[in-house]
């Protein structure tokens, strides 16, 4: 018998691996909030690169008090709601399970690992892939897609591949989901912060989208000098991203399809923005270590100032 | 007899004082553009906090050919017009003109004094004034008006107090216009740069008016901070300016009424950005210097890339 997987928060990054894995036959469970008699009536449908699909029927449910404890926790929640997990994880958990948090960011894993307790093994997923929440119960799938699957071991330490996350990459694979298992959770973390911190905050702070950042003189060095304070923060943690990673990054920016980042997506719709997971806890390991980060000090202060113009109009 | 002054450029700063001089019974000769036949007709309509006035007859041009040289050729352009000053200036200059630049930021003077030559005295005279144009010929004072004035000479080699900025001092208090004897320009200019850099640009990536940065805590930290590197630039040329100094134009700006910057009028029209005077010219000095100035920088490349969205629209 399949694996369950219980899916908090069916939005883009949620609905779309979960509607997949639900595709390729495993146990789905899903929790929704505002969607949920939309999807219990309609269901999930895919609007996809990799071709269109439609699930006419899955298990919604509006409270995990309903759900079962599943053999996997797929955590799709903005990070922003991540202080609702006290109340959402530890229902839907028992011995064994697994517990993956798809979200950006740094710092995260170990509050769930707090909340879960040792017998549950705690994965981190990076997600490379362009999607959006249309409407209710509607994905786009716009381009990539691929994971990159880590385990979470206290304060970082490297794990190497455990039997978790081979178990999890076989469902995945199944699914059509492109999947790389990490030895170095905190790495592929630094890693992926190497992109997210300068197109997630200029695309605010600019409004635009990746191409225009990229499209600019300008924009490309602003982003090019973000990386590197990135970088610098990284490697006084001993994790050695090497100039090619940025480069790499750049070029990549400018082939990938004219991207909307989540966080100017979350902007435009003046919802609370990401800022805790992808800028202060790295700004604060650079405090912590003594790296100079000035422009990524200047990004974070502008997403502040922009962020409380709207919340605190609430 | 009185001097005769030629205004250029007749809009918030040119209009506003080149007005008060005339009511004051100064001989003035105006440089219109778009502006030239509603003044021709009305005149300007100066509405102060020091009390309103009109004056229904004004001396208007919309050619340098047709005006007269000048003792006194106040230049209150728009920065990013001063291409055309050198068709402009030596039509309306003779020996033993003064010429005094109105403009803010840095290295105007030079290129001003190149063109008229060493028998034209060059003065940079910095605003401390609040004031909008709203329309054809109708000027709104709203806060502030001080000038200070100072000498230009080759490099900004201090001049210490000259006998034209006597003169033009006793013109313009007998406009009623506070005006304050400088020895020091390039000390005045830096002293400027530490309030326009982080205002102005700030104004313009945030979208807000000065009480509102100072209403947030991050803004408050980000002019702040900008203050700092504009101060470390100067301090590298030989300009001590104390941190009391800072904390003081903070304090002022909190205090003064909300005010949007110039250069937010200039970004909400569309219209160029006084980038190169107040932000490249700085920077220039900084490299030379070899000043880190990383917030500074990333402030700079923010606004070309939001002046170019427009401007490569044309």
């Amino acid at each position: 018998m399949g694996r369950s997987y219980a899916v908090l928060g069916t939005g883009a990054i949620g609905g779309f691996y979960g509607a997949r894995l639900q595709q390729a036959g495993l146990e789905m469970h899903f929790l929704l909030r505002r969607d949920y008699e939309y999807v219990q009536r309609n269901g999930l449908a895919i609007s996809s690169i990799q071709g269109d699909f439609t699930l006419p029927k899955v298990k919604g449910y509006n409270s995990v008090k309903d759900m079962p404890r599943c053999d996997v926790v797929l955590i799709a929640l903005k990070s922003t709601h991540n202080h609702l997990l006290a109340q959402l994880l530890p229902p839907l958990v028992k011995d064994g399970s697994v517990v993956l948090t798809l979200q950006n960011g740094l710092g995260i894993e170990p509050k769930i690992a707090a909340l879960v307790g040792q017998s549950v093994e705690v994965l981190g997923g990076l997600c490379f892939i362009c999607s959006n929440k249309n409407g209710p119960g509607q994905i786009r799938h716009i381009d990539y897609g691929q994971i990159q699957l880590a385990a979470y071991g206290l304060n970082y330490q490297p794990q190497g591949i455990t039997t978790a996350m081979r178990q999890i990459a076989t469902d995945f694979e199944r699914a059509n989901i492109p999947i790389k298992l990490e030895e170095n959770l905190l790495l592929a973390r630094w890693q992926k912060l190497v992109w997210n911190i300068p197109f997630n905050g200029l695309s605010v702070v600019l409004d635009a989208t990746t191409d225009a950042i990229m499209a600019d003189r300008h924009g490309q060095k602003m982003a090019e000098k973000l990386m590197r304070e990135v970088v610098a923060i990284a490697a006084r943690y001993g994790l050695n991203i090497p100039e090619s990673f940025i480069q790499n990054r750049l070029e990549d920016t400018v082939k990938m399809k004219p991207y909307r980042t989540s966080m100017k997506i979350d902007y435009d719709f003046q919802r609370p923005l990401e800022i805790e997971a992808i800028f202060e806890n790295p700004l604060r390991a650079a405090q912590k270590a003594g790296v100079p980060v000035p422009q990524l000090t200047m990004l974070y202060q502008q997403l502040k100032f922009l962020e409380a113009r709207y919340l605190s109009r609430e």
